[in-house]
């Protein structure tokens, strides 16, 4: 099973970048949070959204991995204090980003003026679980239109998450969403979990969010 | 650069094994379709109203892939003729469905009893663009609250694509999405595509898609 030992061998190397990217933000006192979902689901809205509303308080830079497009790294830029884009398209691993990608991100970022790094990952709700990159705290965004099922099927990204954001909850009356099941389902993955319901698009409850961002900020500046 | 070598020998070999996939449907004159889109844009109902419309018409069987769960193949098994499920957590691809997954699945399938094999593959708009698995036709469904940007993040999986649908068109008065933008975006990456919008939900525009699917069960009997 050459194939599998390969694997294997890639995830090593890549824990060991991605305990370096942590060394290197810790040593800029910076809060690395990796962003993960499925297509459209609202990574960049959120990103935006933080953004907004932290910017006076939080140097904010972003990582934008995409597959192919630099469409998201166009909403962020004037935003942000710095973007870097990742494109994975003829990379070895196109379905997610690696430490190692970050690691070349963050030699292009002022780490001495951020406080925040948003890593929004590819949209893809199965390699990035694999993937550590060296950062802090894990966001997975599960939105309504998704449907409820979503632990069942791609169970491992939310085993690790720290908060599960269900998105799009402005679209709650069109749709069919037990958010009551949903919520039951991540705390059986995943007991620890913080699961916000917000809408990136009306600002409805953003700011629980935004409070979160900035305790683990402090938290981070403070060592723990 | 040996991780990038086995993935090409993985690629070729897929290949091989497709091609037999497919000569083994040919030999029972079984039209195989590869249904493709990213979590919850809707292919189960894609599959379970093409079967309601259709029953009377082709036997229909399902090959359902999963990472985890059989939440699908549940849904599915009571109105298909035959269901086979596919779990991909523990194998070495569990981001697509592979023509070696196939191989295995129609060896459960009655295949002189079916007409047409709906192959229903990971939820990811990434890896399985990467993976023939001897299906004659492909189709990709994209819905409405993704955004109206997944040709341009995501463009391999549309390059290919004889069929897109423009799923959940029942929440276009909630949503900001350009459908003309969006039909424009997939002519540009694939001039042969035919474009659908439908509700699997309400019903609204199905019919459509069910007469392409009877025409290329009948175009396929013909053998063209």
């Amino acid at each position: 099973m050459k194939k599998i030992e390969v694997i294997q061998n890639v995830l090593e190397a890549n824990e060991a970048i991605a305990r370096r990217n942590r060394e290197l933000l810790e040593k800029h006192g910076i809060l690395g949070i990796n962003v993960m979902s499925g297509p459209g689901a609202g990574k960049t809205s959120l990103i935006l959204q933080t953004i907004a509303g932290l910017r006076d308080r939080l140097n904010v830079a972003v990582i934008e991995g995409d597959v192919a497009s630099t469409v998201d790294a166009e909403k962020v830029q004037d935003e942000a204090r710095a973007v870097v884009q990742i494109n994975t398209r003829n990379m070895p691993e196109s379905c997610s980003l690696t430490a190692a990608m970050i690691e070349s991100a963050l030699k292009e970022l002022p780490l001495d003026e951020v406080d925040l790094v948003l890593i929004e990952n590819i949209g893809n709700l199965i390699c990035p679980s694999e993937f550590a990159l060296g950062e802090h705290r894990r966001v997975v965004i599960s939105s309504l239109p998704e449907g409820d099922d979503k632990t069942a099927k791609y169970p491992l990204i939310f085993v690790d998450a720290d908060v599960v954001i269900v998105n799009k909850i402005d679209l709650l009356p069109y749709l069919d969403f037990d958010l009551a099941a949903f919520r039951e389902a991540v705390r059986g993955l995943n007991s620890e979990a913080l699961v916000l319901q917000l809408s990136c698009k009306t600002g409805q409850g953003v700011e629980e969010w935004r409070s979160w961002v900035l305790e683990q900020a402090s938290l981070n500046r403070s060592g723990r």
